[in-house]
């Protein structure tokens, strides 16, 4: 527990409003949740054990959904041979670029320091996987004959490394943490459908683990994954009205296939180059949870991803009141353990209450539960709510005074569950209300203009230019083309045909346009 | 399902067999398992799904125990610092030597190849982590301050990569998975009960999971880890007779606390270094694990490790046959897995029966009920075990009409649960049985050559040699001093004094001297 608890509890530092500055309230919660943070190498970061705990849940809850769409995991090595790069044309150009390269093999020592030993240089490079379709491909190849091999669905649970020169915790760091799914098909069609149902488990994951809302859409050509040929995507919007990729799922085509050499007799008795698919999401996904939930007061997290859902503290002047106290904390504590809720007490001694509360707020807990000598004598428990969606009109204190409840002790008891339920319904449906109200149909790039000027969020606009137009774009606002939204993500008067906003020709195509992370 | 069968399905080759060529049996019981394979990089293996169900069972056993027992998991950075080495001097000299070494960061294209951005060079070299003591520790000098800090219980999962000249599947390659135990501690002797806890939760580990009998004891001054104190290990006898370093837990003292000053306010109010420990085990043990239970015909499984534990093969000559025993068959497959029990059901068409036994025999699986249709006539099923404990004086003949049995239905269905426990008590007792016929006290240098010549194993010596000796009898017998095993582990003519086989000295100290992996 100590391991756990060291970082939040010795700082004494409080957390940046985000209404002065949004970024460094990111870098507070952080910090203050005692999440992650940076090494003495450069973009590297250490992911601490609470927010480490987190990812152990997101992993669980992905892999369970990967396994019961019929995959299987495996691993390949974390290096690749420089020369494989140059295989698949526009992968090496479009992609592979900031990568690190290894060029020797040993160390030696020379005057009491360690030295790279100059004799020890490999014959080929090797680059330290920034992601793995050249490698897997490469050995597809001795995996597959027949159409009777098919489908190879493979996912893998990895390191890789994309050298970054503006590193930030979570959303853009040298080394993250990831999966990766490789799939091989024998013919587009099903290729395609594995594209689409990988997407959907990423959405459904985000949506109902993450609490966050999502659009399904497709990138454009000019940002899709270099060697795909299309790139499917969910983004979310962050609480700043900005766009943040949570999951990108590939539709390959032959393009790997082909240049790894990977062919099959299909039913014809035909050799054939085989369809592929690959899809990702990685430890980026924390930096979402962050920012779409968390408050002013450190992070928010939905019950679903809560390391810890409830905590208990002991409320006590002496050592009678310690005793009393933490008997029936215990006993609480074994309760809602027996009710399948992943709950802990914080006996630690001579920590104020107070500090208890806060550190335990900082990381998100969603549910306190206070247990003073009174509470005892009443047979009744302080429920306290990390969260409560706030109703129109309420004042600070009335949504203060909502947040904690004096219940009876079995009714707080048989509450708990409920609690976190609602918790976890309410945290998606306040982002879903937000993204709502900052994502606009716009028809003008006058009108574009002032929504950005105005702070922003997801412009809807009718789309029909070329890669160098959505540049030019992208140049003019500071923004990208997030996506081609699937029709059903649409409202109606985005649906169906209108003028470009940048050509002006008429099209039926309806893109969103936001600054991004 | 496809991407786990392939390989063993497309191979015909069979085994070699032990007698004939130990070293080429386990390839090809790594091969026809279908485990694992090498990849395009020198030294690094590619583990295929089966290989890595069994790793996934291993981690999710781990890390219950290591839960259990208090730690947490976090994530520490893949690439360390070549300075950071140069810090703990024993460390450096004595373990970081073939490692790989990340000198630049990024690719460029030249004339339609990918070539190492000559101006991409790094100041400092990055060494890919070939354990993590050095950059844990550096990130520890922050997290710790006072005795109130302390424990800390962290462990990593990760990919570590030492380069190796002699690469073999599993046993010994460049890159490899395992997990890394690194805990800090405010006193010698709390730190000292740790590495002996974890190297109880490993001996556990390996006989109750893994059914593979270990020796507990002490690495010797020369074999311990460069900057330990004291290295616990736990040795296992393969069956060749040869010995397998399963496990190791380490005493750091306050050799690295030192080199990354991290020190503590102890109660007293006084500054003092932190008290540490480390301890590993790796995807080596999934080589332990062949090379203790397989036969010619491939890879035993221990029940508690089998992804698969229970195979269910219809068998038919027309499509009425076929529909009869699928359905049957089914219908088995859904009492088993509402009885907990991990089955699968083969119904892929177009294989012979014999085909798919001989691929899920090669593949470990412990048990296959096999399913015809004058067995639901009768109301019978047929019960194969893959692995039964061979009785005195038993003709094989008999012990292969022992391995199956055909039983009522419902009688079957009952039996599998108690087939298993006993495959997985009796895996154990074999593999112990052989350890002990193979461990022989001996008491001077002639019977210890005899010993040897004869097949060898694990010889009991009595030891009072200094590091200089140690290398004389390796070098002399080819053999190294696995350990000094904790008393309780030697028979009683081990125990007390002895000659020391070496030097002739008189000691208490009795080694284990035996060729390994």
């Amino acid at each position: 527990m100590n391991s756990q608890t060291k970082g939040a509890a010795s700082s004494k530092e409080g957390i940046t409003p985000r209404s002065k500055d949004y970024s460094q309230w990111y870098l507070d919660v952080v910090k203050r949740g005692d999440l992650a943070e940076h090494s003495g190498v450069r973009g590297c970061m250490v992911i601490k054990p609470h927010g480490y705990a987190i990812w152990e849940i997101m992993q669980k809850e992905l892999d369970f959904r990967f396994k019961e769409t019929g995959h299987v995991n495996a691993y390949f090595p974390l290096f690749i041979p420089l020369s494989y790069f140059s295989r698949e044309e526009k992968h090496a150009s479009g992609f592979a670029k900031e990568c690190a390269v290894v060029t020797h093999h040993r160390l030696k020592s020379k005057d009491g320091e360690v030295i790279v030993d100059p004799e020890s240089e490999l014959e080929e490079p090797l680059v330290v996987r920034p992601t793995s379709e050249t490698i897997i491909w490469a050995q597809y190849k001795s995996w597959v004959e027949s159409y009777r091999d098919l489908p190879l669905l493979i996912n893998q649970w990895a390191n890789v490394v994309r050298w970054e020169m503006r590193p930030r915790l979570f959303l853009r760091t040298a080394e993250f943490l990831w999966q990766e799914g490789h799939t091989a098909h024998s013919t587009e069609k099903e290729a395609l459908e594995e594209a689409f149902r990988m997407l959907e488990v990423y959405a459904d994951f985000a949506e109902n683990v993450m609490a966050v809302p999502v659009i399904r859409g497709h990138k454009t050509p000019g940002e899709r994954f270099a060697g795909a040929v299309d790139t499917l995507c969910i983004e979310a919007m962050m609480q700043d009205g900005k766009a943040l990729q949570m999951g990108t799922s590939h539709y390959l085509g032959q393009n790997f296939s082909k240049s790894a050499d990977v062919k099959f007799l299909n039913k014809e008795g035909k050799l054939e180059y085989v369809y592929a698919t690959s899809w990702g999401v990685s430890t980026r996904l924390i930096g979402a949870l962050i920012m779409t939930h968390s408050d002013d007061q450190g992070l928010i997290l939905p019950p679903k991803l809560a390391p810890i859902q409830v905590i208990i503290i002991p409320i006590y002047k002496n050592d009678e009141e310690r005793a009393k106290t933490l008997e029936e904390s215990r006993a609480v504590l074994a309760e809602l353990k027996s009710q399948g809720i992943s709950a802990r007490l914080d006996d630690r001694d001579g920590l104020m209450p107070g500090a208890k509360y806060y550190e335990w707020e900082a990381k998100g807990v969603p549910l306190r539960i206070e247990i003073g000598p009174k509470d005892i004598e009443k047979g009744s428990l302080c429920l306290a709510r990390r969260f409560v969606l706030e109703e129109a009109n309420e004042t600070p204190e009335d949504l203060r005074r909502r947040r904690k409840s004096f219940l009876p002790r079995a009714e707080a008891l048989s509450a708990v569950k409920p609690i976190l339920e609602t918790m976890q319904k309410e945290l998606l449906q306040r982002a879903r209300t937000l993204q709502k109200s900052r994502t606009q149909f716009i028809n003008s790039l006058d009108e574009l203009e002032k929504f950005f000027k105005a702070g922003g969020g997801f412009a809807l606009v009718h789309w029909a230019g070329d890669t160098q137009d959505e540049e030019a774009l992208s140049k003019r606002f500071e923004t990208t083309i997030r996506c081609i939204p699937f029709v059903e993500e649409l409202p109606p008067q985005a649906r169906g045909e209108g003028k470009c906003i940048w050509t002006g020709r008429l099209t039926s195509q309806c893109v969103i346009v936001a600054a991004a992370y």
